[in-house]
């Protein structure tokens, strides 16, 4: 692991890294947060897993998530949202699909399963890599997401509901497998085979059966993609027909971006901080 | 005025804007920040000056002031750094210098005296913008900036103690006639004649009788630039000599970034409101 940059921050450190994966086959930066308080003890760890386009800097400069973090001594990891460089198999014109929207799936088709392999890099490869640099208490994990993400973070918690003590989401895709703008990528990563989509869409994993303990969710009701790619409301039955309380916060007036995220995080850093 | 982009922020807006300015010849960009309370009436303006190689987009995406000024009501606009264009006169190569780099002054050498007037520009033309299109108190301004921004908050502050109520900086040039990496643009933009640089240093305007009732200064002490371009200590003696109550925190371990001012950066909104 290299470091690419540090810089104090709210009395912690962050940091900004780089290590060759296996999952990935390339060589993968992401950011990290140790608040002051790991300095005494090891902290709770929280994954923030980016949107489409997005790389670890959007959140890391853009975020407003230290101060929280700080207050609550909560590290926070995020990781980018794809494997890259230029023997990545990727599609330029599309910002859909290939770098920079990996989807937290582990691709099957050629010629994509050997790098698009996001669920096993960040909930394996990566987990383990912090636990070894990092004053984290791997006991204690949480995970949120924008967008994309967001939906990685539903997806990741569904699946792993002993790993995640907190999940939450900002603007989360909530059913990629309908999604005009998720379709086309889950199609080439995973085939034509739309059964083996179900795995990576959180109202399809809670209709077979999967379950988390609550669910926090913020989404603006000016977000341009909220009819369309976002539609909040299909989480909320398939929560309630699960009976998985889902705590959804529509936001008067609030878009997809960074200014509504940052609005909220300090409301999400307190959920996790909560429970773990 | 043209609008660039609006997105809803901790209950207010951040939008930024452009215009053609008289003062510098060209199009402009900048970013207000208006909080919720100017729904209700006109809300006192905070001026942020930004560092070298800056625009308006580094503190509106980075400097994680809008929590602060929403919860105090302080409407923040931060101007660009230089006139911008391709016909502006400019040296690509140095960074300390030409676009991005106006310093803060009027320039009267050519080629620069005709765009390179960012003193009047922020002085008289934006505010009265400001004033036309925003719920601004326009009685009730404050200023602050960063490094090169930091210099141009002191300078204009010192020049100006009835247009601003309240002054403050995070490591700010507090001697650009003396410091390395102003010297070669106050030559460009002023001229050889020396003394006519007085006008934009902060200590020369302290010596040469300029007062303000108070400053607010933070630096960091891991700042790679403390020793040979900002000197903090500078301005301490100036001050001390002139009786001009200065609050100079020195930040361990914090460098020169924005992981820097957003950490300390709700305590100068905090003074400013506390002034406004």
């Amino acid at each position: 692991m290299e470091e690419v940059s540090t810089a104090r921050s709210r009395g912690g450190v962050q940091g900004v890294y780089r290590h060759q994966s296996l999952a990935t086959d390339c060589a993968m930066t992401f950011s990290v947060f140790v608040p002051p308080q790991a300095a005494r003890a090891p902290a709770p760890v929280v994954w923030y897993l980016s949107g489409l386009t997005c790389t670890c800097a959007n959140v890391t400069e853009k975020g407003e998530f230290r101060a929280a973090a700080a207050e609550h001594g909560l590290i926070v990891v995020a990781p980018d949202t794809s494997p890259r460089g230029d023997d990545i198999p990727d599609d330029p014109d599309d910002w859909r699909f290939g770098q920079g929207a990996g989807f937290y799936l582990d691709a099957t088709q050629q010629p994509y399963a050997r790098n698009y392999r996001m669920y096993s890099y960040v909930l394996e490869e990566l987990p383990e890599l912090i636990g070894r640099n990092f004053p984290a208490d791997m006991s204690r994990q949480g995970v949120f997401g924008h967008s994309m993400g967001g939906h990685g973070a539903l997806t990741m918690a569904l699946k792993n509901p002993d790993r995640f003590r907190s999940c939450s989401a900002f603007s989360p895709i909530v059913q990629p497998t309908t999604s005009g703008w998720s379709r086309p990528a889950l199609q080439k990563y995973l085939g034509p085979d739309e059964a083996t989509w179900r795995a990576y869409d959180a109202t399809c994993l809670i209709a077979d059966g999967r379950r988390f303990k609550e669910f926090l969710v913020d989404q603006g009701s000016a977000d341009a993609f909220l009819q369309d790619g976002l539609k909040p409301w299909l989480l909320r039955e398939a929560c309630e027909k699960a009976g998985i309380p889902l705590t959804l916060n529509m936001r008067e007036g609030y878009d997809h971006s960074y200014y509504f995220i940052s609005t909220f995080m300090s409301d999400h850093i307190a959920w996790h901080a909560a429970r773990l």
